[in-house]
């Protein structure tokens, strides 16, 4: 896999993880941990959803070009350099 | 509670639904679902993880403030109004 | 125009409009304006930033389906589909 | 000036810039530059008016404390650490 194409498999195993990181995050809060690390531990899971969500961008956009116009191997360096573009976006 | 101020109690309730979200997610992308809804269920995860970071925030301002200098409520509407405009700032 | 679709004209007239809120947030400062008031003209700018983007990212999506495959109406809507989507995902 | 906190000549020269680098934007939009590179031109000015948000609201955490309770130097450690946590929640 080239860029931010992911499989659904990879997918999957990142949103399994996603979901330990937030059982995690309660667990902070009934232990009382300190705030400050349980912010940064939020930090961690939005940045986490948001590259499952560029995965998913990315494979989408390939798919609608394919199904309008078939074939789509000329536009795949460029849709890693959108992606990529927005995954800067989405931090700034 | 007023404004952001969250009980342990209504934090922990958010994060067992961002958890259940987040296998909806999941149940999504096994079931090939529109990629649109899905993009749509993470911002909506991304929102809910806000939340409760703002929460925490709100809680952590005014522990803070506390601890260094004893009883605050001169300063609970300021913290509101400072939590209000972080949370306009996560939304831009 | 439909969706985010944006003229040349339309995103250099949006960007002159930003200059002036980003003077505008000097003179704030230097007036000592109320904090949470420049904060929230900062969170004006940041949405009116992304809008741009958003124009951008529009057209140049467009223009690498067309340089690729050729024609592209067939894929307009998807596109204006997909932009909305990140529209959402920048504002969670 | 320690941490996030900055003099009003800070954010001043700090806007100026962002002033400068938007009207840079719009050339490039109209010197037809390549996309992608203008959108990460709007990134850095995201991240840059990011900065000054955060140095008003250390600022006005600050002025809030002081004004309530009055002198706050054990406060201004945490304000920092919370201001940094705040700046990691913006960027994820």
């Amino acid at each position: 896999m080239r860029g931010y194409a992911m499989s659904n498999d990879d997918l999957l195993r990142r949103l399994r993880r996603i979901e330990g990181q937030t059982r995690g995050i309660a667990r902070m809060i009934a232990e009382d941990r300190n705030c400050v690390d349980i912010l940064d531990q939020i930090s961690a899971v939005d940045r986490a959803l948001d590259q499952v969500a560029l995965g998913l961008l990315r494979d989408h956009m390939s798919h609608c070009v394919t199904e309008a116009v078939g074939d789509n191997d000329a536009i795949d360096p460029q849709l890693d350099e959108i992606t990529a573009a927005i995954a800067r976006l989405l931090k700034s």
